[in-house]
């Protein structure tokens, strides 16, 4: 039930919250399209992701965070192509109009937003009857020659992932109340409650702001075959490449990088979030061996860990051995919205 | 509650439903962006729509008329622009896997989508714990000289509109059962209950199936100043050009053009309908009095009426005249989903 006392027109609000002014040159919300130019030699990228309430997002998540999150996991996307942000339309259904939580959305959107020069130059709002829907779509530039496409893995590539895993599924679990501690802990209530409140707080900055790797994934593109974003679990997101570019991998369980906020949980916990957790926005890209150097110094150029974690090989299928050398089976399955 | 028995992948869902193939040069769906050029010398227009299931259409609309509508809503603003359709981006949450409605909600989507020759080459699918909600981006190209913007109208114009008005509005009414014949007829409550089944199939593809007149913007583009889609009702929609451009106009009631259906409704239903109903992806236009003959030539050719219905003016401010050349004070206002 919307009050009678919320009122206020869908033009105030945007114009209020969301019409920051755009260089010159776009043609930026407030006609029926947005008009802008892409640089001769290069093509544009485009994706668009749609978060749901109660199914992206927890309904009491703050949000600031959730305007950044909304924007990142299509900056991830760029990011995996290796294309530089440029603009962005942002759909938004809100069940009232609640004059705070619109403002602090639109901070935590355009802050991430002006962190990459990617102007928000349209979209659209609507009243929604049930709950927050929100859908952004992104542009990026790209050097087709430097694209990195899911199909481009060759057999002897190494296969490299960024910073660190599991820390969101981990954190999305600990929310969701379907994690607990005990297995890995053995303390008492109390204490195991603490050490709940302590993993959360080590690891809900993976779940709710995570960084999209767009300076990295520009860097890397010249360097690197294939590139995905990790937004549904590394084996099934590293599946992708393998499916799309007709190969096989095989990647050590031992070489992963885990978060460390994860080492007291079972070792069931950790896999599973480490190899299947989703909404991480980590990059997995393959690169030939000769680029081992390059890798490494732009890691550390980035400040973000770069780490090798197997070999792309002839054939097809993903074998993962644990630190013994046994193969996992089955492997833990990555997140499907129509599945799980 | 999704039962059991309802088990489909995400991923097959995509392949076997929304991936045909993408011409040479674009790279379609299945990788983290799609990619594509724009033509050396023109801008890329990009126009997005969130459509939400209770608000935007009702529950039991036949999802062929709903995949053609969500891509004509948005089509409608590339036509506004006068841009020509390149590409375009599907968003779609649904609440559960109906092989069927999925199936007849591409086909309605391709077969426009077609027609225009705009290839879908991207989008997110994701499942919905409430209604289903659609997210289009659509993608065109245009000559940035010719671009039809909002800010364009100069006092001395016509206005121009083409097709004709009001049907989309008493469809939706008669749906929503907010509308009854009554007013217009006298007639008993048998043939009251005839009558708005007769008026219902009369107006029901204009709210359905609405065309967007791609063909007829591109065609007026060079000959127009501003331009807008009425999506949102005549008196708003041309409120936000003469907003944009810092002009007034005079609009004669008596030259609306006018669904022929709507002639048995009361002048108050039929006013509100033509003048202030939304969802009606006509458009409206202003152009210099040297340019109606090409106007009524261009209507001719494309097979669309395009009537002029009054002038633009120096200063500030919509003027609308009945029959009788009494000014109607207040106008009925236009639909705003954050008041309505």
């Amino acid at each position: 039930m919307i009050a009678n006392t919320i009122v206020a027109s869908e033009f105030d609000l945007i114009s209020r919250f969301f019409k920051r002014p755009v260089p010159a040159g776009m043609l930026g919300g407030g006609d029926d399209c947005a008009l802008f130019r892409v640089t001769p030699g290069l093509e544009l990228a485009t994706s668009k992701d749609l978060l749901l309430e109660g199914r992206h997002f927890f309904s009491n998540v703050d949000p600031y965070t959730l305007g950044h999150k909304s924007l990142a996991v299509n900056l991830s996307d760029l990011a995996a192509m290796g294309a530089k942000p440029v603009a962005c339309l942002l759909g938004l259904a809100l069940p009232s109009f609640d004059e705070d939580w619109i403002a602090r959305f639109a901070d935590g959107f355009y802050a991430l937003a002006d962190l990459h020069g990617c102007v928000l130059i349209g979209g659209d709002t609507t009243r929604s009857q049930t709950g927050v829907a929100i859908s952004v779509t992104v542009f990026g530039e790209v050097d087709p020659a430097h694209a990195m496409r899911r199909n481009a893995a060759k057999a002897g590539d190494d296969i490299w992932v960024s910073g660190v895993l599991g820390a969101a599924d981990v954190a999305y679990r600990l929310l969701a109340g379907s994690l607990t501690t005990e297995s890995g802990s053995g303390q008492p209530s109390r204490g195991l409650f603490a050490l709940s409140e302590t993993l959360l707080e080590q690891t809900r900055a993976a779940l709710e702001t995570p960084v999209p790797r767009v300076f990295l994934g520009r860097r890397l593109s010249a360097h690197a075959h294939a590139a995905i974003d990790i937004s549904d679990g590394l084996v099934q997101d590293l599946g992708h490449i393998l499916h799309a570019s007709g190969v096989g991998a095989r990647i050590d369980e031992g070489l992963l990088p885990v978060h460390p906020a994860l080492q007291n949980l079972s070792l069931e916990d950790r896999r599973r979030a480490v190899l299947a957790g989703g909404d991480v926005y980590e990059l997995c890209l393959t690169a030939s061996v000769d680029q081992r150097d390059h890798f490494e110094r732009i890691g550390l150029e980035a400040g973000v860990p770069l780490t090798r974690i197997g070999q792309v090989v002839a054939g097809a299928g993903l074998e993962v051995y644990d630190q013994a050398g046994q193969l996992i089976e089955p492997l833990p399955k990555g997140f499907d919205h129509f599945r799980d």
